[in-house]
């Protein structure tokens, strides 16, 4: 291709390895999408779409459409439609409960457009997810939809508790690592997890290994995540550094440095302002706890990649699905 | 029964004529109301529960089962189910919107939880709407679920197409009745063609009528309860009197007052406060609008039960049917 950058994007290679029947069908998702988000309303469109715009990585649905593999049907792009519909419904509220003015760089719903519309977008957006599914019901065997909705209505219940448990903790600077795991299954891994088994029907070990697949990545990806939000740059991130923090959010980087720096566990995380978040950043980050987080993660992508290997997902398949989780470390490394 | 009302309540009329089977339908679907929001944590459990007991007149329940008929399966009880936990939801997002105090004389989840929490909730409740669905699919044919998924995302689109529309159109004293109508269509009425519909599978033209007879009572609906706000009194709304015009939202009411006394149109409904707002509803009072709004409304429950007796809608369904498009207009009067 054309780009002038030295280290190639994991994504791309994905893409390039299953250039024969993937971007066809990733084109195809976002068609999707920008329908799924035109035509309702000059308001709304405007909200929606710069939502769509502003792009992200498209992993979940990239996660479909390869656990679908090269024989996946049109209920998988609906499936990877879907997912990206109700993670961007998902971002949308998350905004509104955090009152974030940015994310990836670029002004939120409910920073441009007010509190009330990001709600009602959010709301539209989740319920366009699952016309979305429904919508594929005819010529291709019901169940096929029936058993996705099920699937992306179990996810979204564990993202809505997820935050709900996220809030619960707010500001608790003791919380425990298995309560932290706890909310990052539900908050993120659960949908990791959904996207590997809604785009096809598998074998039921298949499908247990792919979970279990979906679950460790989704957990490093939020590992990660959390330890970008410590470490930043502001710009390459789309957000400032410590803004967990100045949510009560206490992540994995905290508690670690915790051990090492008790001190932590006596602030009061609701007179941070931005500046002496970003020092309490600077705090965690002198313990070495952002780097253990780090290689956390990496630990489990490498595990999630070897029990793939001993599963009985086929060969062509897993070399795809190990540059994804790959391609989780990479972005952040 | 032991009711030593005077005035018979509708409902309980309804349910009287349908004794043999409606009762025990409406109590399976309390209880999977109540599964449904119980067993998701303390916190939520608590917010789900409170809202749920606050109770609420489940008309769109009701709807679903009696448009079901006698014959109606398990599938219908979910669909029941499902159309008011969307129901709640959106009460529950809608209350954040308005930052709301109390409904139904209780304080709201936003008032008593906060925002966030109040935002997660009602994501979760609807979750769980579109999950109740889709578990319904094993046994019992595979399309009645995904078809009943299509109807309630279509009206929830609309639903959340109804709030922006409100918000958008909000403090606009100008506002026309049309522009009114398309706001109630979105908001109120599509709920309740849903429910019409959603719990059997019926021929094209029954369902056409029934859509038609469930955008008529919904409309009607939708009215009764803007001239409420008017005239309050709050010991029986639950709400303070003039909290739409608070809120910014100009409905029929005011549209029509505006005819009679222009001066309403110049008014700055964002330096409102609830005294003046109380003043504001006396002038529309004043007009003898509201007579007219429920005249409106009343007419349209009419021909609502007209065009139903010329439909091909069974003669002991109409019954019920009228029963509870009646109850709309009783509640009212």
């Amino acid at each position: 291709m054309m780009s002038r950058s030295s280290a190639p994007e994991p994504v791309t290679e994905v893409i390039d390895l299953a250039s024969a029947w993937l971007p066809g069908r990733m084109a195809e998702v976002e068609r999707r999408l920008e329908a799924q988000v035109a035509g309702w309303g000059r308001q709304l469109g405007g909200d929606a779409t710069e939502t769509l715009a502003a792009g992200g990585k498209r992993m979940r649905p990239l996660l479909v459409l390869l656990c679908a593999g090269p024989g996946g049907t049109v209920s998988a792009i609906r499936a990877a439609t879907a997912i990206e519909l109700v993670h961007m419904a998902t971002l949308v509220h998350d905004d509104v409960l955090d009152a974030a003015p940015l994310r990836r760089g670029l002004p939120t719903v409910v920073a441009s457009s007010g509190r009330q519309r990001a709600v009602a977008t959010g709301d539209l957006l989740f319920s366009r997810a699952f016309a979305e599914l429904a919508a594929g019901d005819e010529g291709e065997g019901e169940s096929a939809a029936s058993r996705q909705v099920a699937l992306l209505a179990r996810a979204s219940v564990a993202l809505a508790r997820g935050e709900l448990a996220q809030r619960r903790d707010a500001y608790e600077t003791g919380v425990t690592v298995g309560r932290y795991l706890d909310r990052c299954m539900l908050k993120t891994a659960s949908l990791f997890e959904c996207a590997c088994v809604i785009g096809a029907e598998r074998p039921a070990g298949e499908q247990k290994d792919l979970t279990a697949f979906g679950c460790d990545i989704g957990l490093a990806f939020q590992l990660l995540d959390d330890v970008l939000d410590v470490l930043g740059p502001p710009e390459r991130t789309g957000k400032a550094r410590g803004t967990d923090l100045l949510d009560g959010t206490v992540t994995l980087p905290f508690i670690h440095a915790r051990e090492r720096d008790p001190g932590l566990a006596e602030l009061d995380l609701r007179a941070l302002d931005p500046t002496s978040a970003g020092e309490v950043c600077d705090r965690i980050i002198a313990t070495g706890a952002p780097d253990l987080v780090r290689l956390e993660a990496r630990e489990r992508v490498a595990g999630a990649k070897r029990r793939l290997r001993g599963s009985g997902v086929r060969e062509s398949e897993l070399e795809l699905l190990e540059l994804v989780a790959d391609g989780v470390v990479e972005r952040y490394s």
